[in-house]
């Protein structure tokens, strides 16, 4: 399982572009964000991809939920955005 | 049709008890955010609802796109996160 890490500057355009890539792949990509400034570019990135899918008749939705990563032996939360046909 | 506006400083707790009551009622929520800090507030709630809303066996989905605002006589472009049952 591939997991995309976003953070706060990662282009938008290219997470939604690997977004894309990893759904028509695999069927369902997850996102990772750590921090509100890398939060708000992935959800960008997932109303990016939605439309890059839409255009192949791939109607996506996403599906937010919290998880916890050990960053350098600190727990912290991330937001996971699952990718997904709906 | 009601919009959730959510700032920086909103509550997620607060905000994802309005997401799921509209869903309730109307079977549908548009959460709007301007700003990182407003969307990670926004996508915190969003997934705090859908825990809420999935105790009531509804399983909803978030679909993320751009918008545009006019505030104070100026256009913003903001996040608008629609929940909606799968």
């Amino acid at each position: 399982m591939t997991i995309i890490k976003v953070s706060a500057t990662s282009r938008t355009s290219a997470v939604a572009g690997a977004i894309a890539g990893v759904v028509r792949d695999t069927n369902r990509a997850e996102v990772q964000a750590i921090g509100a400034g890398a939060v708000n570019q992935a959800v960008k990135a997932v109303a990016i991809a939605r439309g890059y899918l839409e255009e192949d008749g791939i109607n996506v939705v996403c599906l937010p939920e919290f998880t916890t990563v050990e960053i350098e032996d600190k727990e912290r939360t991330a937001i996971r955005l699952v990718v997904e046909p709906r």
